[in-house]
């Protein structure tokens, strides 16, 4: 049997009782004869305690020295995770982002990684030996620093390990027991999702799923890694991210299923530019200056103008915490644009229908409008992909549109199930 | 100006509040024109809590993954170090003792350096920026793998890359002004030595003054690198250790002084083999044995053997902590000595004159024990080297002890200073 990549969050190792239940389930994974690496995130609030230390000293510490800080985090869990995996007789050692040859560009804070050059991973996993890498983590190139791989990193770190050590399979370890067609806690039939393609997970991901990060999706599906979420929790099969092709052969159950999920998304608000002339340039402006403010925006919407004035009224959302930064370059622009007013809204929320099977079925976005209209949700906003449609609500009216969607692609199972979802950390 | 390597140890960097005041004195430093290197500890408790930590998940860590988990303190000292001092507006940069260039052998929590390459810290400070670098650790020359030095590493670390970067001086903070006649605790009259030989220091420090360690003054004098031991607490001048020429030719005050110190150490035990047959090898497979349990033994005494009996008695002291591992193997080899029985005794302490001129000056032994049979103190064991003179006492006899002999030979000052002679941990 081959390699298999495992890769344990903050929250399965958060103390020694469950550094000791991941190193077991670690060596039971190798007494069934696969090759075993693992990668492991920091403890618990690791990362939070060291942040709250350089916080005490430096009002905006230097990125070179956090990354620095940071990374001793993981150094702490896996070597920790390599003693207990000892005490259970088998043999396990520990590697450094560095060590384990994860190399990336310069950018401290969020590294990208360039290259994986697992050569010590490789020849310990020849000696019998369990490889346990620190996730998140990675050296310069160029400057030969310690670097940062930032939100989403440990996972990254895990499928660009499985990809350079050609594994069977990247299993992705949380509390939560895979992928669900809804968060469980807004929608009680939500039914956990056998297979998915990386496509639909990329956007279950953009929209609001906090299960697995983009970037690791995006890695995975360039070089057709397959990703298996799972819990550390228990022994259940989780959720299999495959390629397209992948998924409708395997399970024929989902064949006929057009919609494979519901995700929303509460961290974003909305900015309204009202009342721009509708003229050559005006929108290219605005969004310039909002992109030089290093802003991601996601939606955008441009009512018609209105003929008797010739203004009309832009809208997009952003995420929340660079709300304030965003009308700060917005309002430097007004006697360039010359617009009216800004209009403000951290109260609302958005809500997505993904399914790959959705572009060769008509009427579904017919469908999803007027199952939130029976709901009596409002629409403020839509936006729509080849297998994705989107709409921003009112926050209070979040769940009911969940809701509404859920049921009317018939997304649910009769069986509530116990789970929690939630985030991965890092 | 040349440059000038600094060690911290972990009670001055025990906090935020302590980091930031060592940062301002590195810079304070830097701005009198000095390049600094500063060598540091991991902060307070740091290093005691992930030995707790591994303690938690195995009875008998690794050595590889507890060298790779204790590296995680100094990490992050140093980068705490660094953004304090770049808070302070100097460029500061940390390092890893592998990124130092800090070479051992193989050998995990006790690895000796054998060679320092310092191209990264000599570039950083042809950048002109201050460089941090963990102290205690370093990397294989042979597997690669993280490695520490065991007890005073950080001073060694500091005092190694004195030498490899052909450093001004090699300053050691702590919470004590220097080294001092007698521990100040003990002995109220005692003075700070303004200057002290290699020699000395190592007679010192063997005999248990707990100021600097014996591996690092070996390799300082062992290139004639300086050592400036001085507080963290204060602007006041320390001790300097140096070689033996430059202590009576600078210091003619000290000239005349036969003895430098008054060293006392309650950490020892002392075993006695009661009735060894006094034939050829019998001595030898007694402390071969002990010797093959990896315990340093310290003095030895044998008695002249009884006529009538033809037995004889011989006692060793030794570190308190291998007394049981001690008793132990001298057990399993009374079939093969014959000795009658065993005894053990940690109620002991060792209390030693040290001073280069007692070479050249008789008499010093008898008033040194003149001394102690005035004060009622019973001498139960002897040894001597060239500059030191040693006696086992009862440990309730300690102090009374290295009164009368700071007496004896005159090394009291009149004013009582205020300090606290302690440890420097690491």
């Amino acid at each position: 049997m081959g390699i298999v990549v495992q890769k344990y969050g903050g929250s399965s190792v958060a103390d020694a009782v469950g550094i000791k239940r991941v190193a077991q389930r670690i060596v039971n994974t190798k007494k069934q004869g696969h090759d075993v690496v693992v990668v492991v995130s920091a403890m618990g609030d690791t990362t939070d305690e060291l942040i709250d230390l350089a916080n005490e000293v430096s009002p905006l510490p230097p990125a070179r020295e956090l990354d620095m800080l940071l990374t001793a985090g993981e150094r702490i869990s896996m070597a920790v995770l390599a003693m207990a995996i000892q005490t259970l007789g088998y043999e396990a050692r520990s590697f450094t982002g560095s060590q384990a040859g994860v190399i990336t560009d310069a950018e401290h804070g969020k590294a990208k990684i360039i290259d994986v050059r697992p050569g010590r991973i490789l020849e310990a996993v020849g000696d019998g030996a369990i490889a346990i890498v620190a996730g998140f983590q990675g050296v310069s190139q160029t400057t030969k620093d310690i670097t940062t791989l930032g939100r989403g990193g440990s996972d990254t770190t895990a499928v660009a390990l499985a990809v350079a050590l050609d594994a069977d399979v990247c299993e992705i370890y949380s509390d939560v027991d895979g992928i669900f067609t809804a968060d469980p806690r807004i929608e009680p039939r939500a039914r956990k999702i056998p297979r998915i393609s990386y496509e639909e997970t990329l956007e279950m991901a953009a929209q609001g799923a906090k299960i697995l990060h983009l970037r690791c999706v995006e890695y995975a599906r360039r070089y057709d890694m397959p990703i298996h979420v799972r819990s550390s929790f228990s022994e259940n099969e989780g959720t299999w991210v495959v390629k397209e092709a992948d998924v409708s052969q395997k399970d024929s159950s989902m064949e006929s299923a057009i919609i494979t999920g519901v995700a929303h998304d509460r961290s974003q608000a909305k900015i309204t530019v009202v009342g721009v002339p509708d003229k050559v340039g005006e929108a290219a402006a605005i969004f310039r200056a909002v992109a030089d403010a290093q802003i991601n925006i996601d939606m955008i919407v441009q009512n018609v103008s209105a003929a008797a004035t010739g203004l009309t009224d832009i809208s997009f959302t952003l995420p929340r915490g660079e709300g304030q930064m965003a009308m700060a370059a917005l309002a430097k622009l007004q006697d360039v644009v010359g617009y009216q007013r800004l209009g403000y809204d951290d109260s609302v929320g958005k809500v997505s229908i993904v399914g790959a099977g959705m572009s060769t079925s008509p009427g579904i976005s017919a469908r999803f409008f007027e199952a939130l209209s029976q709901a009596g949700v409002n629409i403020e906003m839509i936006s729509t992909s080849e297998i994705r449609v989107s709409v921003v609500v009112s926050e209070t009216q979040v769940e009911a549109a969940v809701n509404a969607a859920h049921t009317a692609f018939d997304l649910g199972t009769d069986e509530v199930e116990a789970v929690v979802y939630g985030g991965t950390g890092r």
